[in-house]
């Protein structure tokens, strides 16, 4: 059995089938790249922000990267256009249940709050690992529970009643665009 | 005197003190941390797209990476929000009087068709620097050159025709902002 991408370090005790070793990440380039070629949306991950010291040039055409870091991301991970409007996300697994605010940084929640505010559509999706359950939660959700609890985590139970559970499927794996459609343009269940 | 970023290894033979030694991507950034600062515009550089091969940890909070390449990239290089629209382009420094199509890759050109017609604004910013002069030019325009033209260059004379001269000042930098305003949103001149 081959996996599409490199396997975490985190260890399971059990092998899923269910969700057939994907993680989120996998899910979610299937996803884009389905709703690429279908002409649907356009989303593409952002590459992993580094800050790049040392470069070697074995010859003209060849540049290697021999010494850099990785940096604190100050936007979300995800972000595109659907239907003409700018949508951005962030996306998470999480094997407690419930939903840890340290997974996302202070720059992070700053930009969502701009996203927001200048009409972009924001959200996170959030794995429950352990349950095999995927959320999309608003990002007005999110920032409204952040200003008004002093938690450090929200609960599952919060995602179950605001959030909206996305369905896994073989294509696309993770149909957030309907879910969109739903929460956010005045498309029916 | 201090230079905000890398100097670039393309030696000058005289300083052009005109434009203070500032590339157009310091530019670009000066510019788009006042459209974040003063709530205008949320656009941002994406990092520089690379595949990683080998990361050491000399302890478990600090990660090196030693060993990782330059990919291509599939988009452009900027995107983000601006009035509710989604705005996404590439920028490009020239020494030439023509900009050669070679600076755009195929993947990035296929990129471009996509965000127009998925209702994106989309454009590149070029500057040509032995004139000190820098334009946005409409991803409709460069669509339309590629496709009727059979030339590998675009000449600066057709810059000068259907581009948008962008205006060099103190803040913000480099105000494509009101550009865009003009070129796609009805604003006068």
């Amino acid at each position: 059995m081959k996996y599409p991408n490199a396997i975490k370090k985190t260890t399971r005790k059990t092998i899923d089938y269910a969700n057939r070793g994907m993680d989120l990440e996998s899910d979610l380039n299937l996803t884009n790249t389905y709703y690429l070629e279908n002409n649907i949306a356009i989303v593409h991950k952002k590459p992993t922000p580094i800050r790049i010291v040392k470069v070697s040039f074995d010859n003209k055409k060849h540049a290697t990267i021999k010494e850099a870091y990785f940096r604190l991301p100050s936007t979300t991970d995800y972000n595109g256009l659907y239907k003409g409007r700018y949508i951005d996300f962030e996306a998470k697994e999480v094997r407690l249940k419930s939903f840890p605010l340290s997974n996302i940084n202070a720059h992070q929640i700053e930009h969502m709050r701009k996203v927001i505010n200048h009409g972009g559509i924001c959200f996170i999706i959030v794995r429950f690992t352990t349950l095999n359950k995927t959320f999309l939660f608003k990002g007005e959700d999110l920032i409204d529970y952040i200003d008004g609890e002093k938690a450090k985590s929200i609960p599952l139970a919060i995602f179950e009643e605001k959030g909206y559970l996305l369905k896994e499927a073989f294509m696309p794996r993770l149909n957030y665009i309907d879910i969109i459609d739903i929460a956010y343009l005045g498309g029916k269940v």
